[in-house]
């Protein structure tokens, strides 16, 4: 089984592990962190890494719930089995199993799945971004005041990165809050023009890179530079689908 | 055709509109409020007015985008035919369609309807609150410190009254960003424990009302007073699934 079909494998049996959990009752633990994790995410990761065993057991994995085996391989499978699990929790269907396989510290095969809506980002080598096997792109807006962007929380940015922010959000034409990983398939579906965050880990954006760039958009970090696995700017990304409005987001937050 | 039947054949109309235009192109034009508003909002309230035009030629008819319609009748339909344009405008499924029916200035009826999902919350004169045809029932969580509440967007929120909706979100259990009418629904169907906003016009938070009360939650101003036709309050709601937190969340608000 190629990568990509693997990769889809191992989000449908996510899937199949969260719906059940979907509005129903579950406990809710926090973890050191303050973030909400649950059965489902458990479970779901439990499914992924399971099919990984079977299928590329000398790959290495790194998952949020279950942490790493062999995080040193060449190739590595980064997972978040629920991306937005306060949304999840809150019954509302915007959360998302995020899938990376990462060569030499890069990602080079994203998925983004949205189990309950069934709204599927797909890319990888020799496989640009698909939404539900139809290929997408991101849009031109070279403008900031002509851009819709995209934030989850206010809160996920820590009090210095949030005062960067509102600069850029103030000279925005509109912002949307909430939406986790699925503002990122937005942007590389076309319907927004950026995502700007901070705080975010490894498995948070291993997923998105392939996904963006694959549409035609940039990633980068607040600073410009590409993101990779050894390099950590505050988990600051920036996911455009113009080059250009990048580029003027980027000065706004560092300026 | 009772109420109920013709509301629900008013949401199946007004889906039947939006849904085309989904993740579509369109153009989006700003109204004078700097709110979007696109052909899908017009097509699909165009919809609902013809429906009620044939079946209830007496109702009066308020609607978002094509103003009143013997706004002074006994028994009015109220309507927001997209509520949470901007999420639709990103492509992101989580807006709603609102209808209401007012009977003396009372709304007795509501939908929220959620076209691409298909979430649809129903509640009218004996009809508890259901969630595509199952009863649902709001939770209890009288300690805001255990609460999960939800709000759309901080800038929704004028300046003064940020600052007072600040002191309810430090004090809550999380929050989530977001969701519009959706959240109301979360509400109503137990998995999100308050909503506080500002702003809300007749249109936003008529079909609102019977749905969460008739899930045995409480919906009023931040002084604690129900909402109704001719009180305005700023458009200041919270919403609650237990008396007690709502009554919390009004101290912290007003205090």
């Amino acid at each position: 089984m190629d990568d990509l079909t693997l990769a889809q494998r191992l989000a449908d049996a996510a899937g199949a592990a969260i719906r059940p959990w979907f509005r129903r009752p579950f406990l809710v633990e926090m973890k050191e962190d303050f973030s909400p994790v649950t059965a489902a995410d458990r479970d779901a990761e439990a499914a992924i890494r399971r099919l990984l065993d079977e299928y590329r057991p000398e790959d290495g994995v790194i998952g949020e719930e279950y942490g790493d085996d062999r995080a040193d391989a060449e190739r590595v499978w980064v997972l978040d089995p629920i991306d937005g699990t306060r949304a999840f929790v809150a019954g509302r269907p915007l959360f998302g199993t995020l899938i990376a396989l990462m060569e030499g510290g890069q990602p080079v095969l994203g998925v983004i799945d949205q189990c309950i809506i069934g709204d599927r980002w797909l890319a990888g080598p020799d496989h640009p971004t698909t939404l539900n096997g139809q290929r997408v792109h991101a849009r031109r807006c070279p403008d900031l005041a002509d851009a819709r962007i995209g934030t989850t929380s206010p809160q996920a940015f820590g009090a210095d990165d949030f005062v960067q922010f509102e600069h850029v959000r103030r000279a925005a034409a509109d912002t949307l809050y909430g939406g986790d990983c699925h503002n990122y398939g937005l942007v590389a579906a076309g319907h927004l023009d950026a995502v700007v965050e901070s705080g975010l880990k490894l498995h948070d954006w291993a997923a998105l890179a392939p996904i963006i760039t694959g549409a035609g958009g940039v990633i980068m970090d607040w600073h410009g530079q590409p993101l990779s696995q050894g390099h950590d700017d505050g988990g600051r990304v920036i996911a455009a689908g113009d080059a250009e409005l990048a580029a003027t987001i980027a000065g706004l937050l560092t300026g």
